[in-house]
């Protein structure tokens, strides 16, 4: 799409530093890494949400990220990784991204995971779960 | 696998407010959330990390991931989702388990992705790209 910099990126008209192009997207260093190593990989069609991946590009595109999610962590030497999606809220590029970031145990990533909030009942939390299968299941009817 | 919290959700073994089971896996309310409405969704088979998802997984598992992650927008009325896996570090079950976390514009989740660092220099940014790139090229040989 023209004036999204990562389909600029796919096409090869913005520079970056790639580290794997693949049929099913395309693999580079973001530019202001979390930690030094962390990738994003996006697919090579202007797909913005997870949501709008086709059902066809599942695997291949899954595939790219766990083969890359493998090689950050063997080829930098880290102890794990961290991969993670942005849908529409602090997406910052509307083209879907994966980030793929190095972990070190004790690299002081807490992350967003702290603080956790609670349920203040069972029925509280019945009622959220009840409005997410209605969903999945009038989803599902759209099919 | 005995003694995994997961496994026993997947077996209907352990109670929990379980939105949607699936052949290629179960989706559940996280007891902790970063959010209400915060979902966990893992395979039915004991799988470690996200590399160790079989090929012909990918598209079913990550389809699921898909659907709930529409359902928590839509079902929560949310402005979007945060998906979210960690292998290894800060992975508190050692069974795959995909976070989906509703967001809202202002919620206040700016997250792990800050502070940033940067790269000293392009030749720096090429070494790490360098060392990704020959894990996926090992890999692939491994394959």
């Amino acid at each position: 799409m023209t004036g999204c910099v990562f389909c600029g990126i796919v096409a090869g008209d913005v520079e970056t530093v790639v580290v794997e192009r693949d049929p099913a997207g395309v693999a580079f260093l973001d530019g202001r890494p979390v930690f030094k190593g962390h990738v994003l990989v996006v697919p090579r069609d202007h797909i913005e949400v997870l949501a709008d991946l086709p059902q066809k590009a599942l695997a291949p595109f899954f595939g790219l990220v766990q083969r890359v999610a493998t090689a950050v962590e063997t080829g930098l030497g880290a102890g794990g990784t961290f991969v993670a999606l942005n849908n529409r809220v602090s997406q910052s590029v509307p083209h879907l991204h994966v980030h793929v970031v190095p972990r070190t145990k004790g690299d002081g990533l807490r992350g967003f995971f702290w603080p956790r909030t609670k349920y203040a009942s069972p029925e509280e939390a019945e009622t959220y779960a009840e409005r997410i299968r209605a969903a999945l299941a009038g989803n599902a009817r759209e099919r």
